[in-house]
């Protein structure tokens, strides 16, 4: 039976649905885009949050924590995690179940590893998706974990309610590299792994980038130490995110429009890309001329700009 | 004049020449397409050296040191950093200046920050072309450099002849979160910061993974340890990466083979992805029909895939 025609039990919030769903929508194609046309009125309930922050960082635990708390406050959770390195292994997948095993597998916790898995770049489109459908199943906060941070990352952690940033004591590198990004995206930041030397420190310097940054919701970021493995902190985090939800639903000005409008154009842009080359890879004979231009490119006969110059006249 | 006109200033490796065709590059179109068209026949000559890993690794510092050692060498050197945090700030910039201070700025070493500048997307795209006009500007090293670690950046330094991953001592969990990713990804691995605790650790536990990987080219990823603040083991960084250019260069069978069409194939998809999108938004009134489809989506009065149909529905 397809997810469509299942759709009551996937607002229902059965998980298997749910994986269903996800799986549908990552395959992309006109099914996908039915499906997601049919949950569209039920999405926007749900707290999306996102959180990024190195590799390292301890994001993983910091996820599990913040989520385990949601549970117990008799919340239902969805965890969706960008993993750019799985597709080579697999390994997202054993991860998704070890932590399910430390959450608990019960229909309050979903969690689902979002990889490539050679697909045609569609990761982006995919994950905001995949958090689309945990919103529309019924899920009170969504959380969106990035294990790289790099563009991609940055854009989809954007498109949250609330963006949290995890950093650790003592690496001024880190703040230095990022911070010009860590500016724009952060609503919140976290000083993980707060029981090591350099926590001060390490706020100081948080402090004094935040305070050259200016915010177009005039919303000043909170600084929250945690030690997530050992679960400190992690009210406080979820307080923090709530105050910051509270904060955009009420103010609700012009900043929070634009930063909407930013991120409906951003999805647009993301769909059509996909959309437009799925389209002109479907055509007969695509797909092998592809393949064939791809070994004359590697063979140096020919550039890659003539090569998609010859492909994007295949049909005119 | 245009860059076109002065191609030779270009083949001459004239820096302000390179910055221009760069910048010509980033913002795609005919005549960047041109543009690169015409340095194709000249580039395939320098060594591509990827260089990623996360915040906090000490890249940057590692990448100056090695250039320096290349420049000491008698060779050229260009160094091309994907930021994509930087568009926000313009803090690349200045950083470049700094860098370029500390290097030399001399004809031997470019420096150029990649940033998306609130571009379509096309950072993957203008950082190859970046790293193809160095080649054809008679660059013998190329040096691209990741901020992010994120999907696009790891297909970035994936197309690089040598892909280099830096780690720092002690971040096991680093490791772990990233370890499916750098199977595929290293052909050099470094843990820099190696007067620190830990390295034994780090080694044994890299080691230990890497021995479990299936390279399809047969390739054992050598590992070094480097303080690259005190240019400790930066000559055994340079001799690991031309080991590694060479096994591939006397080698040249069919993993190779394989990888340089996935290569290209990734690289025609972008083109095309960007090419694709570029010719709808040209499209009269295409631009506006975006912001208005983007404020109702945003509005939720559509769709986001419903607006994508009309957005594609609009020639036909």
């Amino acid at each position: 039976m397809s997810v469509l025609e299942n759709i009551d039990k996937l607002f229902a919030g059965e998980p298997r649905s749910v994986a269903r769903a996800i799986t549908l929508a990552e395959s992309g194609g006109p099914k996908a885009a039915e499906l997601m046309r049919s949950i569209f009125p039920r999405t926007g309930r749900a707290t999306v949050i996102g959180i990024t922050g190195s590799p390292g960082a301890g994001k993983s635990s910091l996820v599990d924590k913040l989520a385990l708390f949601y549970k117990n406050e008799g919340l239902r959770v969805g965890i969706v995690c960008i993993d750019p390195s799985s597709p080579f292994s697999g390994g997202a997948i054993l991860g998704d179940r070890i932590r399910m095993s430390t959450l608990g597998m019960d229909k309050n916790v979903f969690i689902r590893s979002m990889a490539t898995r050679g697909n045609l770049g569609g990761l982006s489109r995919s994950t905001v998706d995949a958090v689309a459908i945990l919103d529309a199943a019924g899920y009170d906060k969504v959380i969106v974990e990035t294990v790289g941070v790099g563009q991609d990352e940055v854009e989809i952690v954007k498109t949250a309610d609330v963006s949290v940033v995890v950093l650790v004591p003592g690496m001024g590198d880190d703040i230095q590299a990022i911070k010009a990004g860590i500016m724009e995206i952060g609503d919140v930041f976290v000083i993980n792994k707060a029981d090591r030397e350099g926590v001060l420190r390490t706020q100081k310097e948080l402090e004094s980038l935040l305070s050259l940054a200016h915010r177009p919701d005039m919303w000043n970021p909170p600084i929250v130490p945690t030690v997530a493995t050992e679960s400190k902190g992690i009210e406080d985090l979820a307080a923090a995110i709530e105050r910051y939800a509270k904060y955009t639903a009420m103010a609700d000005g012009e900043a929070i429009a634009d930063r909407k409008h930013a991120i409906a154009r951003w999805r647009l842009l993301e769909l059509l890309r996909e959309r437009l080359l799925a389209d002109l890879l479907e055509k007969n004979g695509a797909e092998k001329a592809l393949e064939k231009l791809s070994a004359n490119v590697a063979a140096k006969q020919i550039d890659p700009y003539s090569a998609v110059e010859e492909l994007m006249s295949r049909d005119h």
